[in-house]
């Protein structure tokens, strides 16, 4: 765990990503004290902060940290924090603020590997995403929405049933993602992805996928995505940058058997990783 | 400062105040190692932690520390901050957890004394607060409206514009509150405060003056309130429990020049606090 450059675990109770959850995060793989797609989290990482006004670390020091912590920690999920820093009293951004930079390793998790080769089962929230086109898109660190879903989730598991992802719409009944990934749909030749410029994270994976459509010529949509729509896709899968890709086998009383599409996709997303 | 009952200013990287913003906050004013209206605070963290799932300390836990604080520095804004602690990587909340109990004091603010008297000027932000009536009403660490609500302030009095509050509107045209504050109308011999059941923070100043409204027989209304009834107001005002009561002078291209009934109800606030 690094914060600011040192080995710590600890931040200051001043820092406004902790007052304010005034900060953005990354979240992505090490593997053989590697990491995958570095540069296309660092360039979310830099949006991100530009569209909050915080001051992005720059791509060398951070390159410069993660080798440090790769080489005590070759394995795992790795999350990157930039918050605005500290500042004085009060909501209103300091004008001068360092960034605070922290890195922490949590080991890799242990998934059903079925899920990402037979799907996993789905569950849809009845928590609804709010209307913000202010702070769409970006991973900052109010996260309380994804928590309050994610909790739904859990007391279900808590039932005994399994599932592999809560899938969450807005207030206008839009699918827009999943509590911790990024949604899309195989439907009548086309790859469709909800649209998120009103609520919702636009992850890396997410990227990587529509890059492979545009690569392979498979037409692609970005916009709202209704309930009825989901039910009726061809296939369903879900994507994040620690998952990989997991196709939806099962949703309410939808069941989906085959995934040609999502098949090929994780293919070129396993080799392109493997690289 | 306090952290879980130690000197500390520091709390770890892994706390899900910081990693989501999964925790709620007083602020409250102590003067002569005496804090005001304990009980009204400790009411609204209770509801605010049953609100997000949060265990609530005890009231003796929190009573007994925050005399340990007042000892050290009996002047100052008080921040308490309860966030749901460490656990496990991800959104879910753990089923276990040890609440943090972060306590600060910061130094009183140096406001204009005239503001309490002759009134602010206030300024309509453009930004506009999202509809969440799951996290509507409760004052939670996911402040990044606010945050960018402020920088839109900040941003105009660095133009040497000087103005004491910025009034939010939601994105269906309510008029909900300030920056840091709640808001009242006084309206053809009633009192009139926005509804926050879908966005806003119910603060424990509003509380007071609605408490006043039901103890001087002076009707009172909770409702949506549209821009068009806040210029045609006889008097408005904002609230909170550090800056107390402040008129609005200048809205806009409205003015205001007295203000009896905010008058009457910030002599009742003070005579309260001097008891």
């Amino acid at each position: 765990m690094l914060v600011n450059g040192k080995q710590g675990n600890l931040i200051s109770i001043r820092d406004r990503g902790l007052l304010y959850g005034d900060g953005v995060f990354r979240t992505f793989l090490a593997t053989n004290g590697k990491v995958r797609h570095w540069p296309l989290h660092y360039q979310k990482l830099q949006h991100d902060c530009a569209a909050l006004g915080i001051s992005c670390p720059d791509v060398a020091l951070l390159s410069a940290q993660l080798n440090d912590l790769l080489m005590q920690q070759p394995e795992g999920v790795v999350k990157l924090i930039v918050t605005r820093g500290e500042g004085s009293r009060g909501y209103t951004p300091p004008t001068r603020t360092e960034s605070t930079i922290i890195w922490d390793v949590s080991p890799l998790p242990a998934y059903p590997a079925e899920w990402a080769t037979h799907g996993i089962i789905a569950r849809l929230c009845q928590f609804r995403l709010s209307h913000q086109p202010r702070l769409a898109g970006i991973k900052h660190l109010n996260r309380l929405e994804n928590v309050l879903a994610a909790a739904e989730l859990n007391d279900a598991q808590l039932k005994d049933e399994k599932f592999g992802e809560g899938l969450l719409l807005d207030a206008a009944n839009n699918v827009i993602e999943g509590t911790r990934s990024n949604l899309f749909l195989v439907s009548q030749g086309k790859l469709v992805t909800p649209d998120l410029s009103r609520c919702g994270v636009a992850g890396v994976q997410r990227e990587r996928v529509m890059a492979w459509a545009a690569q392979h010529s498979m037409p692609l949509q970005v916009r709202d995505v209704g309930l009825d729509e989901v039910m009726k896709a061809d296939e369903v899968f879900v994507v994040n940058s620690v998952i990989g890709l997991w196709p939806v086998r099962e949703l309410e009383q939808c069941r989906w058997t085959s995934f040609p599409v999502a098949a090929r996709i994780r293919l070129f997303l396993d080799e392109q990783d493997a690289k």
